[in-house]
């Protein structure tokens, strides 16, 4: 089913339910790395572009200038996130790009961003079997893509000292560092994000450096909900609602 | 200078103030991992062998028995965990071997253990100048083994199945991820330790295990103190105060 939403931020996003729906993971994504003005972005697997919509938003606020390529492979997905991008008159701010992360050398220069985001997807290949629609199953596990062919996209994509920031699964992380070091993707930052106080962590996010120095900064935990449910202060701040 | 320790558990430790003093590191990473009974231990750079005395009392608490060899190179540090050994009457129980972290195969039979444990020295090697004690400094730092000697001396020492605990500091997380897979050690439990909330994390504890499955576990983090610079009752319990 075709559903519009309101981002809160003076743009609208378009997601089909069937496929999926964008989650918490995007919006911190989005507001994980720190921006800079006049800077070229690329979204790897961008979905219905939330995450640039919403970096686009901050950036705005921040009073700072940045260009955004988003590039996904459903066509489906690709087809409604250039719908949003063009309702929300940033057409001249967002390219929507349709194509596979894997073949990133063959859609853009060698170092032609100065940050790489990407939320993929997160399930390890072969450890399950994922029926249904395809294009769904894509943005769960790596049926596509495995996170080889994104740090590897990312490695190309980026300049020395280039930014990679993405979300992943903290049970994959010594896949992730293994992966990153490969491609000489150095991790510098990193935050592991916790359901409730007290829970085992569920997601963490990671900024890698091209070429960087081996020093990673362990920044503070950030726990998503008070044990009534509801959103921690942290949480609320991220969606600029405290 | 020499000093006398109350453990405050049933032990005293000898210390020689000159060289060094345990800190909280070697409590957090004695209580870290899950003693079973009958269990073989060896502790790689035992310094004046706080980690065996700690894990030996709160195996005794547990009603399990343990053997421990704790091997150090430091000829002074190794002289007095000897003597605490012999005065705690535990000669039977915790072994204390003077050899070097590198040659573990001349010093032990493989897979002779059934956990490895170790505090190495943090400082990546050649990342700083030492100066003074070269008994001192190698405590500190990498001056007499790498963390990539102490992964292959675990790797060497432990069948499959057998488990790797140690504490480390988190900006060399990448690297140790690397050198764990490098020698078939899965990281399957890893928990940060923060100073204080909201601070970044300052030392890791982490536990692989050989030729384990690909999925890692982050515990909740463990902050260290108040702040006002009391300890939380998290730290409290593990000292066995709270």
């Amino acid at each position: 089913m075709l559903r519009k939403d309101d981002l809160e931020n003076g743009y609208h996003i378009w997601q089909d339910t069937d496929l999926f729906c964008f989650g918490i993971d995007a919006v911190l994504l989005a507001h994980f790395p720190d921006i800079r003005n006049g800077e070229r972005i690329v979204d790897l697997g961008t979905g219905f572009a939330p995450i640039p919509l919403i970096m686009r938003a901050a950036a705005r606020d921040a009073g700072k200038d940045i260009r955004i390529s988003a590039l996904e492979i459903g066509e489906r997905a690709a087809a409604l996130a250039a719908r949003s991008v063009e309702e929300n008159g940033l057409a001249g701010d967002i390219e929507i790009k349709r194509g596979d992360i894997k073949e990133a050398a063959e859609l853009y220069p060698a170092a032609s961003f100065s940050l790489v985001v990407s939320n993929p997807p997160y399930i390890r290949r072969g450890s399950g079997i994922l029926g249904g629609d395809p294009e769904k199953a894509a943005a769960r596990a790596e049926v596509s893509c495995t996170f080889r062919d994104v740090a590897a996209a990312a490695s190309y994509l980026l300049p020395v000292k280039g930014r990679f920031a993405f979300i992943h699964r903290p049970s994959r992380l010594p896949e992730i560092m293994v992966e990153l070091r490969r491609v000489h993707l150095e991790p510098k930052r990193m935050r592991m994000i916790h359901p409730f106080r007290g829970s085992e962590a569920s997601m963490v996010l990671i900024e890698a450096v091209k070429c960087g120095g081996p020093e990673l900064k362990t920044e503070p935990p950030l726990v998503v909900s008070e044990d009534d449910g509801s959103y921690t202060l942290d949480v609320l701040r991220i969606y600029g609602k405290a």
